[in-house]
């Protein structure tokens, strides 16, 4: 049953859900080829990975372990299965709504039957406790994903219910479900603990938004007040009290801990309520935060909405202007895959650390479509935005067939730019692929206060169309057309039909250097970054476009990251320079150093190998080097090369000459967007910021 | 027995014990009077903190845990009881070669009795493991400290031998030694192990300098070459067999470990010979490199000596090239009181870590020291030099009564530069009296070749004196008289007496803008950063006199350390900013922007709370400061505040007037030596690097 657009301004809708509201569909812009590439290939591959990888044989219990098959290691990644398959299911289930593919279905089919073979008497439903350790269920919340896994088969249910409209899934999660609320809780008899990994207290509000079943979100509610009680059993922290109960010693600790007891790793260190800065875990944080936005939103209850869009705003506000990079990456630490101090974002590895995986962003994502319907207000959207162009985009090839798992912004020996065909732990391919499947529900959001009104906020710009209907009737039918982030032109066409009142919010970027909307609006109203076109005029303008000028510019990190570095960004793209286009380079253009004076062209290319279309930028300057001769002591003062002026010279000098010594600057550096790296053969050198003079 | 130095060059003399053969004695210098503090204040309070804290009740059996009155928590300070005893015994035993006291005397007495009373029968000699872990000795070289606390046993049993001239201490270690030659080694029956606190190796190289027991050799040289082996015993590296004797599990570390089996927090993650880069506890790494050079150079035997010295000029080079601040701190890295990754030298906590311990830099003047006699070249007196004046005598306040313990460049709210008066783990207060007791050992070497051939390496200039004797008779008698740091005129009177040929070499500093040296050298022959002065030309000139221009230069660690800061350094003296010169501050000097075009000025003072004099350091410019407003998105390009010109004034703006808006310019900024720091009442705001335009 697919349903209209009826829901207040208050009450949530999730964008998986709302793209089908909105009958959002794509036609041929820059996101719409990103989203083939994930349903022709990436979940055919992924459906292959599953069952190279045995997934197939383990839930007929016929798994072994073989370490030489499944190099699983210590750290058991069947742990995760079923996050695996669910957000293959749930992908899987929005390309169908795109691009019919009876493999996907049969596949699907396949792993809901597998699911429900595996099911317990009592609906519990994890391959781990079944197979490795029974027996145990529940006794390690904090490290093992048991409810992790939960929520992820919970929004697969609720895609492959939303497509398919039967139940088939539906009915042994919802028992599972039921298990869980009798399990978990503040009552005699209930267990008091809550996940390590967030991620089902989201999951449980999309399911009340289907069920309306008050259980559902109460246990949310609860996950999320519960967490992080410094006194939740028995006087303890609820971690400490499991790991108690476990036996685990002292000195005993998670490979991710730093420290003992370093509960910031899945912010549980204090209530939530309390947190004022973003720690730990990067992943977890978000889908926690969304899943906090989500209950109060889902509840509309007004105790509940302040205290944690206090919450929300606060911690946003940390991450994104002190612990968010340049491309919208998150977590500069590897250890524990998160946050580190505010102002510490190192761009590579062996610079300190830069993690920014490609599923915290598509979290930053989630949380920040949470965000703009708390506030709608550009600095969620312009996050958003940033973060789909360069981290997530950037996280899967061209074709759809290779991935990257952390998103570093210069490359090191020691840590190539590269993509890798498959991870053991295999989180981020998939995240990739649910959220451009569900992109629809993103890229814009209609507020439908009653029939006869309807505000439309314009998120992402894109070639893309939605519509409204009452019953039958199509009363707004809104397209637009861009070849964003190429061109900053987008044209609209918005058709009301009846007694419809129709605004619409444009979200102006914060990084453009202007906008122009023809025809020209008699008054111009923006509030916070969205420019509102309001019904009276849209009813004399069915046809009018924006312009957004899209030019390159040099953005840096805040000078507290002590990174003293520039990069190239035009639109919503931030590029990087490789090796393939700037082949002299031998130590990651890291002695490097940017002319600032450098004169910036671009070009619009076809690679050969992906034929991937994109603007190249070329920066003409001197580009020097810093000594890196040996020998010095610590104080002493580290003069740059002086140059020595060339006599002038008409012809230029080729950018692909070998770099010999520091004392030749390079006159010409090539740059390609972020997402597009390690797309082509090379020797994995790439580097974002580049030093500064 | 005093002895004359009569070795020949290959050969080890320790500085703690060539002080003695030199008759070094300091007069009226800026570094004796550091030793004054020492001898006057530091050892008596230590000894009546000794008492304060439990330690003499310990060895009585009457000690307790009582965490109010000794709060040593987790950790189970006592563990190194018995160093810091016995470097307070050693640091004791220097001072009264210069101060006698009868305190001192009795104090050491008492101590002494103590451990031995508290001797095992079979020479056993170790508080933890007979009060806490009875019956558990060796069984966790890794984690506990008996074989570093050994070292330092032996080592103080060296320094009473050679002052008090009886064996009251001597005899008990040396039965102890016995039990850990019979103990420790690769035959049948013998522990395969090695300490995870280096220090015995060198404290061994010592003892046999003094016994000539091969015993005390070999067990050095065996803890050094079985440290690190993949597979020392069954199979197995030690420590991980040595934790499944102790029944220790896989997720089972100490806090300190990052990671499962981090073994180069021990340097013990490889064999010494194959580690290319130095890693882990920065301490340990200077005692047991210093343990490496001593068995080369003690046992004289080529075979060791070729291999080990690569390793230690590899590692030096490693540490002083991309592991070392402008202060000559090292360790970066708080979990684990060492070492980060190549060029990671943030100042500060709030900026990533600075940890730069006290002790690290006593280790690291060790290890220079041992340096210079495998290659008498500047650029390890010059490190030495750096090490001694600003993290080492930082490490102690001007009245030696309170102590850094790590040595931070710049503060942070949550960690203020401030001194205590004692820590927990109270290595480091011992650590500066017994380097400063034993300093005439460092400031110059006597290389005797034979009765009547001696070269003097000058290494630190000091008023100070040597001399050397043939018999009775005084034959070479040199003094050196100097206002140094704060003036770089050293006058030099060398009397020979006899037919003694005399070579001295200056060691002329690489932070020097030139020298000279009166009268006029025929020629000037130099060699690694030395002057040599010839026999001959001295035989005419018994007084000469070597000058150094002493002015402001601004120093910058490596561009790969991401710091983009500048600093003041003189002389050997680096300088820092202090709110209470600057009381303006509110930031910790986090945001300020340092002109390079200031003119520095400096000013001989007089410190009225503690009496210091120094030369104080004023900078006159446009100090502006950086834009922190907050709300900027990642990439967003952080413009810097555009100063307007103010109109001319004569009147200057007060350095103390507050700072209230980053738009007005400081215009002064007044500099003191980083070791003088946090001597005067002050919010605790201090920073080295500023921050460069």
């Amino acid at each position: 049953m697919q349903r209209t657009p009826t829901e207040s301004a208050n009450k949530m809708t999730h964008p998986q859900t709302a793209f089908q509201g909105t009958h959002t569909t794509f036609s041929t812009g820059f996101l719409a080829k990103k989203r083939s590439a994930v349903f022709k290939n990436t979940l055919p591959y992924q459906l292959h990975v599953l069952r190279e990888r045995g997934y197939f044989e383990a839930y007929d219990h016929k798994w072994e372990f073989d370490p030489e098959r499944w190099p699983i290691g210590d750290a058991q990644y069947h742990l995760f299965w079923e996050s695996d398959i669910a957000k293959w299911i749930e992908a899987a289930c929005y390309s169908l709504y795109e691009r019919k593919n009876e493999e996907l279905v049969r596949g699907i089919a396949e792993l809901v039957d597998m699911l429900r073979a595996n099911q317990h008497e009592d609906g519990y439903l994890n391959l781990h406790y079944t197979l490795m350790e029974p027996g145990k269920r529940f006794t390690n919340l904090r490290d093992m994903h048991e409810l992790y896994n939960a929520g992820h088969l919970i929004e697969a249910a609720i895609a492959h219910k939303e497509y398919f409209r039967n139940s088939d899934l539906m009915k042994p999660i919802l028992k599972y479900v039921d298990l869980l609320c009798a399990t978990f809780g503040p009552a005699e008899g209930q267990i008091r603990g809550y996940p390590g990994h967030p991620e089902i207290e989201l999951a449980l509000c999309r399911l009340f938004e289907l069920t309306n079943n008050p259980k559902h979100l109460a246990l949310a509610r609860f996950f999320l007040t519960e967490r992080g009680n410094p006194a939740g059993v028995d006087g303890k922290h609820y971690y400490d009290w499991e790991a108690e109960q476990r036996g685990e010693r002292l000195f005993e600790r998670p490979t991710y801990f730093p420290t003992r007891r370093a509960y910031s790793y899945q912010q549980a260190h204090k209530p939530l309520l309390e947190q004022h800065t973003i720690e730990g875990h990067a992943v977890r944080a978000m889908y926690l935060l969304a899943g906090l936005a989500d209950v109060g939103q889902t509840s509309g209850n007004d105790d509940e909405i302040g205290p944690y869009c206090d919450v929300l705003t606060r911690l946003w506000k940390n991450m994104v202007e002190k612990k968010m990079y340049l491309t919208g990456g998150i977590g500069s630490v590897d250890q524990w895959e998160g946050f580190g101090i505010d102002y510490s974002l190192p761009q590579s590895s062996d610079e300190g650390g830069c993690y920014a995986e490609t599923c915290a962003s598509v979290g930053v994502i989630l949380l920040a479509e949470r965000m703009l319907h708390i506030a709608q207000s550009g600095k969620y959207s312009d996050v958003m935005e940033l973060c789909l162009y360069n981290t997530v985009l950037g996280g899967m090839s061209c074709d759809g067939l290779q991935f990257t798992y952390t998103n570093q912004l210069a490359s090191s020996d020691g840590a190539l730019s590269e993509r890798k065909k498959w991870f053991n732990c295999a989180c981020c391919p998939m995240n990739v692929a649910r959220l451009l499947g569900s992109l629809g529900g993103f890229i814009w959001h209609a507020y439908v206060h009653s029939p006869y009104e309807v505000s439309i906020y314009i998120h992402l710009y894109e070639s893309a169309s939605l519509f409204y209907s009452v019953g039958l009737m199509r009363v707004v039918q809104l397209e637009q057309e861009s070849n964003w982030p190429w061109e900053g032109k987008v044209k609209f066409n918005c058709k009301i039909t009846g007694k419809v009142s129709v605004d619409i919010y444009l979200r102006t970027p914060s990084w453009a250097t202007g906008w122009t909307v023809t025809p020209m609006l008699p008054t111009i109203v923006t509030d916070r970054g969205y420019l509102k076109l309001p019904a009276k005029w849209l009813a004399k303008h069915s046809e009018f476009c924006l312009h957004v000028p899209m030019q390159p510019r040099l953005v840096s990190p805040h000078p507290f990251t002590n990174q003293n570095v520039v990069a190239i960004a035009r639109g919503p793209l931030v590029y990087c320079v490789e090796d393939c286009d700037n082949p002299w380079v031998d130590d990651h253009f890291k002695s490097l150093i940017f002319d600032e004076a450098a004169c910036l062209t671009e070009t619009r290319k076809v690679d050969e190998v992906t034929k991937e279309e994109y603007v190249g930028i070329t920066a003409r300057g001197q580009f020097r080097f810093v000594e890196t001769e040996e020998g010095h002591l610590p104080g002493q003062e580290m003069a740059e090369v002086v140059v020595e002026e060339e006599e002038e010279e008409e012809e230029e000098r080729p950018a692909t000459k070998a770099r010999t010594t520091p004392e030749s600057p390079v006159k010409e550096l090539h740059f390609v967007p972020f997402y597009f790296r390690a797309n082509r053969p090379g020797k994995g050198h790439m580097r974002v910021g580049l030093r500064k003079a």
